[in-house]
């Protein structure tokens, strides 16, 4: 065991000093923006049992998900013969604990299990790593975080409103001007599926349109046709992906072409309302795009659903989500009606690399660094960097004497923007010499006058 | 699967709004301390390699590591034979990852992997979970935070003194008074041994004075010739255990008593050294306790130990560490010294309970509430939420016009201490009216004033 050259698994990441300041720059823009709007922290565990987490993501998710080994024997339950039943029938056995998948099952959980201590509506937010067995690639891990946040117990479209003027605001304090929140109904897209006549084919529908991005309006018709829609019903479509205009005339359009379903009319009319919430709390509705070709996959969704994107880099969408009737339904508790969100922090530290929006003072730990020149002049250093701590300046003195050019790497390295020497002259002049290292200029000045300098700053 | 009760597994815990908000106020103290004295965040991921965590911890704890099914067929690389020699020969054929046991190994690996980049002294805290498979018991989860602060890269006897003055910062910030952190030194353990004859039986004499808390130097003495230990070496031990008096008096009988080893003087010399850096930086040397007989049991560390214990609160050691000098050998890289301590979240959390000192304002997240009248109000209330917001108010709307009592106990099960009515009075006036839901008082004001006065407050 000794001497190995050690290793990460794969899928997984170390996250050092520097990108860890950056990503907390962008959790505390996520986080602060969740708390003025009313949510409240919630951590659940790593692990669930099996029997939580299992169904719940499709067969697919079933095989992506993390198993933990029973502890002890993990073996004295299984036979022979079951072992000769191959991976699948044995897994069960030895066990009974996974990795969580996501963020909202484990909230489902918690819902139901402190249903009678939750005071509804309940507006939780959870920023907490998941697992996945995903084949690693670029951008995609085995372990990366969400930002998900949740009120369920209202039917309140109020909250779709605030839901939006969130993203705005996180993207906001983080300087990410161009994007767009791009937001459709479920209840609309039934609208549509029964306008053309493809009620039965919801599904099929909604995996059809939502590729139209990606593949164009002949291939999504197509498509439909593939999966048994008439091609005169499919052809249908065909206008909507021709829409032009801003919100208000493409809502108006849509309208006219649902008006044969209630379904269709409670969408439009559940906008509306929203549109006209967002315009009261922030009147502006720049940036929200109506786009009545948005599904996204999840069949979860029952009402509004949105997706952000941002302009101008070639990363997929960065925030999503929409309103939900049955969060806790396979836990037994129904009628659960809620929205939810999620930030995708590992595209969005994509994004602001891209367009370099991580100002320098992110990455910034230690504002000042006092040299170390030895014995002679350690007690004046040490009761310096006291005194820099005690005004609440993050500081610190190089722990040994080393070499000027290693001093200097460290604060380099670490971006550090001061670093301050007092030797001799400095100790009979009762001053300390400062040098700004990013302009590269020095300077001889009063401790105090410094500590001014970095207090007016901040 | 549906209609199931759901249940976490045994050891693990949710971590709901109000205990989240106590826990971050204790991590918040932590973490601004590190960061004040220079520490950079690191994260490493959940799973490594068990190749990495094996063989770290004894035989107990590769025992406890929770293991990790490889994807996919696992079984493909067993034999019948294979499952027939038992599930610890299993074992590691269908696993090859664990969940992190604690964070110094895995930032041992990260140091190795990472040594190039690094600028050394490096400086990291880092604040995450492990998971250890032990018998679940009060006080005792299988899944729990750590929080670690080391410097490696130098044996400067500053940072041993500035581990003790984190430690005061941190206790300090918590309100946290009446606390010994009681250190030590190994070579002056080595000292003793050596005064008393018992060089070869180091481990048994560390084990068994480390007990004498709760066992009293009566049975410590008997444990030592029960180890082969003789009883006139063992009974000059005795002396030890009635020292009494400050810190200065016991170095003083101490460092005497080792006299006859280089070890030993070396251990006081260092212990010296650092006490008067404390006095330097901190111009007190209150709650330092020196302790000959504390031990710690961890062979791993090679100078200055440390640990600290609240007083009049019956809840073990509440941090700990030590220097080393030799973090990552077993990964093939030697003379890495350092010194490293951990903060035990949990039972900082216990103590703060016990002792009542989370602060009222520690749980409050939303400032304000603003009730719902319903439609006609509506509008008015939404404004007012918005110029809350804007001014950095954490505030939220009621998003159903439920009845008063409903709305009130929501406010109060949050925390949330001011709850505004703006009704059809309140909009003619182009006032607020607010309750201060502590006092239980009420008063028509400008949303203006009130701003101010919350402003003001902060």
């Amino acid at each position: 065991m000794s001497n190995q050259k050690p290793s990460l698994p794969k899928g997984m990441r170390d996250f050092g000093p520097d990108i860890m300041a950056k990503r907390n720059y962008i959790f505390g823009a996520i986080r602060s923006t969740f708390e003025k709007f009313g949510f409240q922290p919630l951590e659940t565990p790593t692990m669930e049992n099996l029997a939580v987490l299992t169904g719940k993501y499709g067969d697919e998710g079933d095989q992506l998900l993390f198993k933990v080994v029973n502890s002890g024997d993990f073996l004295s339950k299984i036979s022979l013969e079951d072992f000769g039943e191959g991976y699948k029938k044995v897994l069960p056995k030895i066990a009974e604990k996974g990795l969580k998948y996501d963020l909202t099952v484990p909230f489902a959980r918690y819902v139901v299990m402190n249903r009678n201590d939750i005071s509804f509506p309940f507006k939780r937010y959870q920023i907490q790593p998941v697992w996945r067995g995903d084949r690693p690639q670029k951008g995609r891990y085995r372990e990366f975080y969400q930002c998900d946040a949740d009120v369920v117990g209202t039917t309140s479209l109020i909250c779709e409103a605030e839901v939006f003027l969130m993203v705005a605001e996180v993207f906001d304090k983080l300087n990410i001007e161009d994007y767009d929140i791009i937001f459709n109904h479920r209840k609309i897209l039934n609208g549509i599926a029964s306008a053309i006549g493809a009620e039965d084919k919801f599904k099929d529908l909604c995996v059809a349109i939502d590729k139209l991005d990606k593949i164009g309006i002949d291939k999504v018709v197509q498509e439909l046709v593939n999966n048994g829609i008439a091609q005169e019903a499919a052809d249908k479509i065909r206008p909507l992906a021709a829409l032009k205009g801003n919100t208000k005339d493409i809502l108006a359009e849509i309208k006219a072409f649902v008006s044969g379903s209630n379904d269709g009319l409670k969408g439009i009319g559940d906008l509306e309302e929203i549109l006209s919430y967002t315009q009261k709390l922030s009147r502006s509705n720049d940036h929200l795009k109506f786009d009545p070709m948005l599904a996204r996959g999840l069949s979860y969704y029952t009402g509004t659903i949105l997706e952000v994107k941002v302009n101008n880099v070639s990363i997929g969408s960065v925030s999503g989500g929409g309103r939900y009737d049955d969060l806790t339904g396979n836990f037994g508790m129904t009628g659960v009606s809620g929205i939810g969100f999620s930030f995708g922090v590992d595209r969005i530290y994509d994004v602001m690399e891209a367009l370099d929006l991580f100002p320098a003072s992110s990455i910034v730990s230690t504002t000042a660094l006092i040299v170390n020149f030895g014995k002679a002049e350690e007690e004046v250093a040490l009761t310096t960097l006291a005194q820099l701590r005690a005004a609440g300046i993050n500081s610190e003195f190089f722990p040994d004497a080393a070499k000027l050019k290693k001093q200097f790497n460290y604060a380099d390295k670490k971006s550090i923007p001061y670093v301050i020497m007092i030797g001799q002259e400095e100790i009979t002049a009762n001053q300390i010499t400062v040098k700004d290292m990013a302009s590269g200029e020095q300077e001889k000045i009063k401790l105090k006058d410094f500590i001014d300098k970095i207090q007016t700053k901040s």
